[in-house]
């Protein structure tokens, strides 16, 4: 990609024109930045994810701001410079690099790390699209999916077949952005834990079933939830999750995949899955499928009670606060791998058909 | 592969016959297996690895022990039928299907843990090979390398290309005993970071450089040490290591991928690489490339100091300890990725480089 043609490099230099425009007007340089938090945040059900409400600061260059000033500029043109030369930074990697901006430099990576957040926030482009990564793991996947990519070297088109790794799988790189898909795959199927993951490869459940498992491995990482929203968004196929029934399952893992999370409200517009719906494990199956549970621990306890009076997406949407009150009552949490007590096949070749047959009881 | 013709099977069936004739000739039956703690373990430099010292423990049935005894036995009979059906089972997983083992269940996890590691001990096989597994990550490959699988459902082989994943990467699984290998790489480069990996996928290191690149993701777990191991004993490679300088990444990720853990003696000769030598980050390196670093905490410090105390890995080798107390003198750590003060390409296009004229300087 010509660095002309990119949408990033533009407000890079739109923002540049405005702090060269007034310098030539004689006139303080200014920067507009979105305040980011929560008291600046909203649950968009339309949308389905946290917005922000739109207030700003103006970021004015004065003897107090000329640092952070300075270091705002250079980590655009840091920016600039990576997709230039098609590469990406990690944030570690930045902070490092800007050792050599003489007073400019960072007196620690919490502080280049807030500049690229402010920076960020100020292009309206993650920091994915500046070239920017964190090192964190995107998941793994497998299934009917082709993922399309580049040979590094000769740029040629590669098509990575994600049915075709045994028992291993695709692992997610940390930036998404470039990657193209082509599916016939019926439904992505997001998994909380690796050991689900591998049950249900081993299950064959992937081809029976026609979809695309990702293990997510806990909260989702913001690469994991990218690839999942771009994979579904460009091929228009829904996304079920699976995790643990218990409030961190419910709230950390599944809440955070489908509308983002509070302290990154800027940024949730690309790192949430609105199209997600909640396909277990409910409260209702641990009656149902008469599964061993363990009671609830205070952490629990006090998570769910946050939420129920905190969190904007609880508070929208009645089955959750139903299903809620309906575990607090059992006093109890469940695991997905609680289904083996029915035998290892059990969630692939009975729990899972059950439930796909009857999606508009999914939460919300 | 048929239960006949697997060693693991073979064991099982000693084991119980044993119990069996004991029980013929109206003797308490007994099922012995090395005791697994610290006291028993030695380091053997001429092995590479700790290993236990040969001293067992007698488990003869009582009324006390009963339950414990049936435990054991039936777990056996658990791996016996999941090497049948070609199937693995989380340790979890395991757990929930002993629910339906009336008085022999188990009361925790931690409980059914137990008893497998006894198990494991008992056969002299690790638990991958009775095919139970944890819920882990096995870290993530990219390089001159193909894995050998076959295809669950058709039973085909699978050839699956590791210079072929783009800007992602093979995702190891986390039972690495049937795959096989073809490689003409030179060497595997395992990295601590997945950001440091992901920096020489982007730099095309492993295509100029012939060689497999592994990203541990902090210390390696079970499944990792095991792919490097096997993946170096079949094609005769050597293992270089690339970690952050400090006492975490000497001491918890590079001995640990070389000898193994203390309190898992038992199974070491499965899960060490001792053909793995340190290529850096050295404390030599600080000053010869100049790297910017932190100062020690005090955790690092402590862990330092416990190790050239206590650790016999550490006291067996002079260069370690000198690299040790040399760090601890200049009372600095320093992360790999400080090499991009020198620009993003540094690391792949002279620090890895150099290192890789002087291979005989690599720390032991």
């Amino acid at each position: 990609m010509t660095d002309r043609s990119n949408p990033v490099v533009g407000r890079i230099r739109d923002q540049a024109m405005g702090v060269y425009e007034r310098i030539r007007q004689k006139a303080k340089p200014q920067m507009k930045l979105p305040i980011r938090s929560l008291a600046n945040v909203k649950y968009r059900p339309q949308a389905g994810y946290f917005q922000l409400s739109g207030r700003n600061k103006v970021r004015t260059m004065t003897v107090g701001t000329v640092k952070t000033f300075a270091q705002s500029l250079k980590m655009m043109a840091m920016s600039q410079d990576l997709i230039r030369t098609g590469r990406h930074s990690t944030k570690r990697e930045a902070y490092y690099q800007a050792y050599n901006w003489g007073d400019a430099a960072f007196a620690a990576q919490e502080e280049s790390d807030t500049v690229m957040d402010d920076v960020e926030a100020m292009l309206g482009a993650h920091r994915e699209a500046m070239h920017f990564r964190a090192d964190e793991h995107g998941g793994e996947v497998a299934g009917e999916l082709i993922v399309i990519d580049r040979d590094r070297k000769s740029g040629r088109r590669l098509e990575i077949d994600c049915a075709r790794f045994g028992s291993g799988a695709y692992s997610v790189p940390t930036v998404v952005e470039e990657l193209g898909f082509r599916t016939a795959a019926k439904f992505i199927l997001a998994i909380e834990t690796k050991g689900m993951f591998e049950r249900l490869v081993e299950e064959d459940f992937y081809s029976r079933h026609h979809c695309i498992l990702v293990s997510m491995g806990g909260v989702p990482s913001r690469a994991c939830r990218r690839f999942i929203r771009r994979l579904a968004d460009d091929r228009g196929i829904p996304v079920y999750v699976f995790t643990d029934g218990d409030p961190y399952g419910y709230f950390n893992i599944y809440r955070t995949l489908k509308v983002g999370s509070g302290n990154a409200a800027h940024l949730n517009e690309f790192f949430c899955v609105p199209q997600a719906r909640y396909l277990g494990v409910t409260p209702d199956d641990i009656v149902e499928y008469k599964l061993p549970t363990h009671p609830l621990k205070e952490v629990d306890r006090k998570r769910a009670m946050d939420a129920m009076r905190n969190d904007p997406f609880i508070q929208h949407h009645k089955p959750w606060r139903a299903a809620m009150e309906r575990l607090l009552k059992m006093g109890v949490r469940v695991e997905q791998q609680a289904l083996a007590k029915h035998g290892l096949e059990y969630v692939a070749s009975e729990y899972l058909p059950r439930k796909l047959k009857a999606i508009d009881k999914f939460l919300p």
